[in-house]
């Protein structure tokens, strides 16, 4: 299937079965923003669930949790960057007063040109871009005569900067009421809370503090389903390091999050490192891990050595000490003393890993034969992702089957999600829950009744076998846990 | 402890432990909002996941759960109400420009006055109030010579409804910028979805739908730390029914709801049902779950009988049908066929309920004998909700007791957090865990090298026995999920 196919199907089908439905859609939607749907948010919720025990819990590295609020107080963003450089160049047609952002106006162009001339102009608008040479931005654009699409004309303003931060006004009464901004990430929050997590928790260098949570940019062009929305929710950890050992964690992170994806059961084949040429202010490395999507190689997770920028800035703004005092033993014999740690990050986009388990996970399987035709689709989570882990089937409505189905509901639910129907044909049943991943069906027909036996049926070989009904949990539960 | 200590004594304590911080207290917080450090975040986690468990997973009911997002279409808010009435009635002092809430203005004085005048006074605002009457609020502070607390002159302006939601810009493009709305509510998401839930997967009436996320309010006075904030977390469930149940409903979710209560081990002594006399124009009946918070039985969660009110009003603004066609027969024989479900809603506060488990699980216990004075302050969460369920301690760095605690952690981390610390005397380290409410702790000693046996020490009798380091995982196990 092409590429292009491919997202257009897995949207289709995402909405079709309730895992991702446009916002707000019986007013016609909401631009760049979704509503994860029953079977959506149960998907979104065990990669969020996964991701937070393999890091809080689970992991070897001394590393806490915390949860800062959307709203943070408005200096924050002034200490980060984001108020002075959170920004986008956009310029305006004055005769239709359509607002572009530039590098997508030149793109767009660029496209329409033979490949040598297209790339050549590209390479000028880069050049330019990095060197915030707005003038010469505009120039070229009137010199290649880039036109309004909807004016048809080359009458363009200057060109300004776009802030991407949603902003707010805060508190009723009136000498009070404060502009605040939705967060555009949500690392500050742990930088900001450093001091509070590291004596609070009593925290020996080194040691990650991380977060799920909400955070909001107003794209101008959002795209590509959910892999770039103006709501979306990040899973951030930072790693706060002795100054001088950053190098080598920030390999060691590089590693280990190669290593959670390894667990997705994902082939590495579909993953890249990037490695970022032009770093930013607060980084002294940077890569991101790319994954294949149907629409190309692009960015799901960053890893970025931000050495100690972040807490000296807030340092600066706040004038409260962000240093931590390091008792260990230098090779002299004396104690490393005081310090403003360094800080490995890792961040990964949750929507888009949504999407990218999604890509994965979505098969058009041909099960044609020579007597008939027949296909199915079918999503191939691994069990500790799949929404439903089992649906439970009586043969029919009567005869107590629903009763024994019952019966084992209720054993089976106290440890996992269970799915229940009673009514159309077996086959029609198995396919809805092939379409959206369950891994195990169990049917209870009449011999369950004489032999306590029943069919359980796996989702990827779709084969059959007969097993004790009362083993039934114990199979589920052997195959969420692998 | 009087009541009053009591909270002041619990924030003290959530900010010295690492449960609550206020949010970004580096730049002096901001107001209203806070944030949950390392072990606020996971209680409030595991009251999150046990609610959505619950609700969507262990209930005999039909429930799946939903993540809308926090940006909804702006015509939302047209169709719930909320742009017309979600407001309180504000006045300001002409001479100091102060704002006050009217029903504030007056309490404050009201307490001012002897107790049979303030009774008066207040009754006389309720009935205004009630009324919409704000020329006749505006008389009873004139006449009463309400002053401003700043000004102290009662020189004041009309009275003018004030709307709660915070609103923002989305879209840069100039002429398709839109204002929308935060969110003051998740149920909104919940209606806006149903006809997509229902269809998409295929739900047969009543069945509910759950969802759990941030709210946003923008409170003229926000008070009781975490109780009303201006950024929340609410856990909603709509529960749709055939017209004419939902008085049977309405009970079931009653009695249900407070079962759920029950099982946190709460004495039922605790809560009280209150009614709502003057219901909202929406219900056809509701009720308050109030919990004996420290400042006093308050709304922990409402329960409602929305009637059809919600689904109909969006049928209006969209013009997309919001019908259910019910094949079921009735005593006649046929099919209920099309209707607009009735809605019965259950809706509790998160961060409420974070401060309710906190409230109930502080205890400051006297230990003192007649040798000598001792205390502890000890966090008696039921061991599902702790934020860590196991503390690993080895008696001391040496002697590879270090090692055999990390053979433990390794085994038990796979399972529930746990925490390892090597440093301090095992009293002191006892006493830290107690503080942030983990059940149990196991201590390694040089003994243990002999027998692969270790002290479990069980945080509310303090009691400690000898068990097998091979048991430990599974005594702690039993206890989460007792």
């Amino acid at each position: 299937m092409a590429n292009e196919n491919k997202l257009q199907a897995i949207i289709g089908h995402a909405k079709e079965y309730g895992f991702v439905f446009p916002s707000s859609e019986i007013y016609d939607g909401l631009g760049a923003v979704y509503d994860y749907g029953q079977w959506g948010v149960e998907l979104k919720r065990n990669i969020r669930d996964y991701w937070w025990r393999w890091m809080t819990q689970m992991n070897e590295q001394n590393i806490v949790g915390i949860d800062a609020a959307i709203f943070m107080h408005p200096t924050t963003w002034k200490a980060s960057g984001h108020v002075d450089n959170f920004s986008d160049p956009m310029i305006d047609n004055k005769d239709s007063k359509k607002r572009y952002r530039v590098d997508h106006l030149i793109e767009g162009f660029a496209e329409t040109l033979p490949e040598a001339d297209g790339k050549a102009l590209l390479e000028q608008m880069e050049q330019l871009l990095a060197a915030d040479d707005f003038a010469g931005l505009k120039t070229l654009i009137e010199n290649n005569k880039i036109k309004c699409g909807v004016s048809g004309t080359v009458n363009w303003t200057d060109i300004r900067q776009f802030n991407l931060m949603f902003s707010t006004q805060v508190g009723s009464v009136a000498e009070e009421s404060n502009e605040i901004f939705l967060r555009p990430e949500t690392a500050q929050g742990i930088f900001v809370n450093f001091l509070n997590v590291q004596k609070t928790g009593r925290m020996k260098i080194p040691f990650g503090i991380a977060q799920v949570g909400k955070a909001f940019r107003n794209e101008i062009v959002a795209r590509g389903f959910i892999f770039r929305m103006r709501e979306f929710e990040q899973m951030e950890m930072q790693f706060f390091v002795r100054p001088g050992t950053q190098k080598q964690w920030y390999e060691y992170w590089k590693e280990q999050r190669m290593e959670w994806h390894r667990t997705l059961g994902i082939p590495e084949s579909k993953y890249r490192f990037h490695d970022h040429v032009k770093l930013a202010h607060y980084a002294d490395a940077a890569c991101d891990i790319e994954y294949d999507f149907p629409m190309g190689f692009k960015e799901l997770e960053g890893i970025h050595s931000r050495t100690d920028f972040d807490l000296t800035q807030h340092q600066t703004y706040s004038k409260k000490k962000m240093q931590y005092f390091d008792a260990d033993l230098d090779e002299n014999g004396k104690a490393y003393g005081n310090y403003i740690p360094y800080v490995i990050e890792t961040s990964i986009g949750l929507d888009r890993t949504v999407l990218m388990i999604l890509s994965e996970a979505y098969v058009e399987e041909d099960l044609s034969t020579e007597e008939k035709q027949d296909s199915r689709v079918v999503l191939k989570f691994i069990p500790k992702l799949a929404p439903i882990k089992l649906a439970i089937l009586p043969l029919t409505k009567k005869d107590g089957l629903p009763e024994l189905a019952e019966e084992l509901m209720k054993e089976c639910r106290q440890h996992f999600k269970c799915f229940y129907e009673e009514k159309d044909t077996i086959g029609r049943r198995y396919r809805r829950m092939d379409a959206i991943g369950t891994p195990f069906c169990v049917t209870i027909d009449h011999q369950t009744k004489e032999d306590q036996m029943v069919t359980i049926r796996h989702r990827d070989s779709m084969e059959q076998e007969r097993v004790p009904m009362s083993e039934v949990k114990n199979i589920v539960m052997k195959a969420i846990n692998a």
